[in-house]
């Protein structure tokens, strides 16, 4: 599978590069957005796969969230995905209707009906296709594990977990329950596992709020990562 | 003169907000961007303005330079004008045609001539109507100066200075001359004054320069700012 690069930036010592390729699971050009901190010059790193949200590309992470100092500093890569430019050339009947259905629309998971079922497979993409591609392309550590937080709570018996969670109360999808966060929490509850969960007071669902607090989140991962 | 905010986000604990406005000096609604840090609820703070380049709004300094964890920790209101978005109503011929000049073009100039003379008054907008502006609707130290490094450097006989200047190496605008450091260098050079200039090699032009280097640049000032 070869990459085409589309743009590389110096930043915070490190470099934000951008790389593009015919993907095979969702059979169109797909792009994503790799940080390589001053480490991987030398040596192997761990790896942070950010999810994008609805309608994101990979710009919005690079460009919002400020995670590229404590990403150099703590010698993390970070990878981030477009969930919107991917499905935009597949020309599929009413996918630009809705804001989240569609081209904007990655949702993590394998399409099973006409007329989605041929490209939308991002569960696939995110889980094989594209550790694969970063695996053979860059150096790596190669370890990545699934997470859907809320089921890996429920069955969770393994040694004590060490959990971070920052939320914004103030967010209009919180409040009209399209964020469950609560069923996130009564899963930790049920299986007493501890977490620190933070209703952070004022802030929003944007990113604004992620720039806020990712430096937390990347030392988090980091303590762990490199441990 | 009456503010309109357009948008407030908390960001860093304090709050990152858009206000729009009928400017007197451009006869045309003029958007500016302020970051309070958490320490203006209850005391004064210095402003530091940072001025927009070409085809900028107040978004790309807002969303790119993460200026606003600094701002945050050393109690400094942060503001950045939209150069773009600013003319785009005042429906001058011509004024699309180019990147680098008309709507695009803020130039911190009064212009003197036809069709340009009637809005285009950033010089007076930025030095003067701003600062009134923010003076009497937020808790700011009311402090001014004008800027144009190299003519201030050519004509400074004032106490001893402390000068920390960041330029990317990298970039297509230094190496085609259109930006010119070397006639800020000769002028500090002639004149004495001690400078910090750092030639930052691989970086370029972009908001990831910025980024790179914004909470280094912030501290500076905050050093004397907050003395």
């Amino acid at each position: 599978m070869a990459l085409t690069q589309v743009s590389s930036n110096k930043r915070c010592d490190g470099y934000q590069k951008v790389f593009e390729h015919d993907s095979s699971e969702l059979k169109c050009k797909m792009k994503f957005a790799i940080y390589l901190p001053p480490k991987a010059e030398s040596s192997k790193c761990p790896v942070l796969y950010s999810l994008s949200g609805l309608s994101c590309t990979e710009q919005n992470f690079i460009t919002k969230a400020g995670s590229q100092q404590a990403a150099s500093e703590h010698g993390i890569i970070y990878i981030n995905i477009s969930t919107f430019t991917v499905y935009s050339g597949c020309n599929i009947e009413g996918e630009d209707e809705s804001w989240d259905l569609g081209t904007g629309a990655g949702f993590y998971v394998n399409a099973t009906q006409e007329p989605w079922k041929t490209n939308y497979h991002m569960y696939s993409y995110v889980t094989e296709e594209l550790p694969r591609l970063i695996n053979s392309n860059f150096p790596n550590l190669g370890k990545y594990k699934l997470y859907d937080a809320t089921v890996l709570a429920e069955s969770y018996s393994g040694p004590e977990l060490d959990i971070l969670i920052d939320q914004g109360r103030d967010g209009l999808f919180l409040s009209s329950s399209q964020l469950r966060p609560d069923n996130l929490i009564a899963a930790f509850s049920k299986q007493k596992i501890p977490v620190v969960f933070r209703l952070q007071q004022g802030y929003d669902h944007s990113y604004y709020f992620i720039f806020s607090f990712i430096i937390d989140h990347i030392k988090h991962h980091a303590k762990y990562l490199n441990a």
